[in-house]
């Protein structure tokens, strides 16, 4: 599948890494390809085959768009790309916004529906935003099943979206289906809990199960 | 112990019934202790030797005051009983604020937070804010061990509530103490994705487990 993600951090990087392993066509957008110092920081997944263009050549490139971009920014950064060059992606968005004071820049309505509301062509899925870059390609590494959710209004996108989540090593199982996008409110506001249990532990490299009742 | 819970809804009636079981002393404070409907709802509870008083006569009576009434009026609540009478009791909190949008109440400085500052005598902890009542004081009836998340400033005030958390049946591996009162806006938080994943599954009994790496 051809995959543009939109952010050079530590999450476009793993989730590069994650989805060229598995065998996926590969362009990370950046607002400065030629950077050199960028380049040397990706020279692994460059070596791997994975290309850094511009941000509008990675979503020309894509099937499926991926948001890795800081919340903060995310909608400014695709409307900046426009709407007809996203319309008929799928667009797989792991991002949370923060502000200086450690409260959302989405406290209301959340970033996935707000991306949704600006680009009304453009599916979008919210996933991933649940768990450290790290562990989104290693779930192998968790010491049980974990929990990973999706949002989103179009159940063909949630398809496409839940098939990359296996090629991550997600098993199905691990897959919940909150339902629409205004259920990527769940899966932001969490990020709040994300940092006091870090905090509490030490370490970023957890999931979380939900647990059902015992089977009656 | 001496517990005095604030609320009469689903919640406080569920903790009364899971701490009188326990053989605690409980006494439910009400800003209509006498209405007859109210009292035919707790019969049971008052049956089983739990009282039905002011809310006022409930936080005098006792060592630990329990706030489980609606996030939205909690405040005001507990200045209308004053700081003198809540000074040096612990304040167990499991409140969470909604508004009629479906937004937190309290979507900066959590609830818990707010309690602190209103009433800086009384240590307070916040706890129990992530499951559902039923689970609450049925911690068995899930299908594998779940995390209960503890948040607060006063280490002793912790060790109480922790007592109280294993006398409802949750293991002290279930325990999990995020730090200061400043945490306890993850738990608030958390809310939303507990009502996203209660729409998705279909049942609000269910709870979530912190999920470490494997052992390296």
């Amino acid at each position: 599948m051809r995959i543009g993600i939109l952010g050079t951090g530590h999450v476009g990087q793993a989730l590069a890494a994650g989805w060229s392993r598995a065998g996926h066509d590969i362009v990370i957008g950046s607002r400065r390809p030629d950077d050199t110092e960028l380049r040397t920081e990706l020279k692994e997944l460059i070596d791997a085959g994975v290309r850094l263009e511009s941000s509008g050549a990675a979503v020309a490139h894509a099937e499926v768009v991926v948001n890795a971009t800081p919340g903060t920014v995310s909608v400014a950064l695709l409307e900046s790309i426009g709407a007809s060059a996203l319309a008929g992606k799928v667009l797989l968005d792991v991002g949370v916004g923060f502000l200086p004071d450690g409260t959302l820049s989405h406290p209301g309505v959340s970033l996935g529906e707000e991306i949704q509301r600006a680009f009304p062509e453009t599916p979008v899925v919210k996933t991933l935003a649940t768990i450290d870059r790290k562990l989104m390609i290693a779930p192998d590494s968790l010491e049980g099943p974990s929990t990973i959710f999706l949002s989103g209004n179009d159940a063909d996108a949630k398809r496409t979206v839940s098939g990359l989540l296996a090629d991550l090593g997600w098993p199905k199982e691990s897959l919940l289906d909150l339902g629409g996008i205004e259920t990527a409110r769940g899966q932001e506001h969490y990020a709040l809990l994300f940092i006091g249990i870090a905090g509490a532990i030490g370490s970023y490299e957890f999931g979380i199960r939900v647990v059902p009742p015992t089977a009656s």
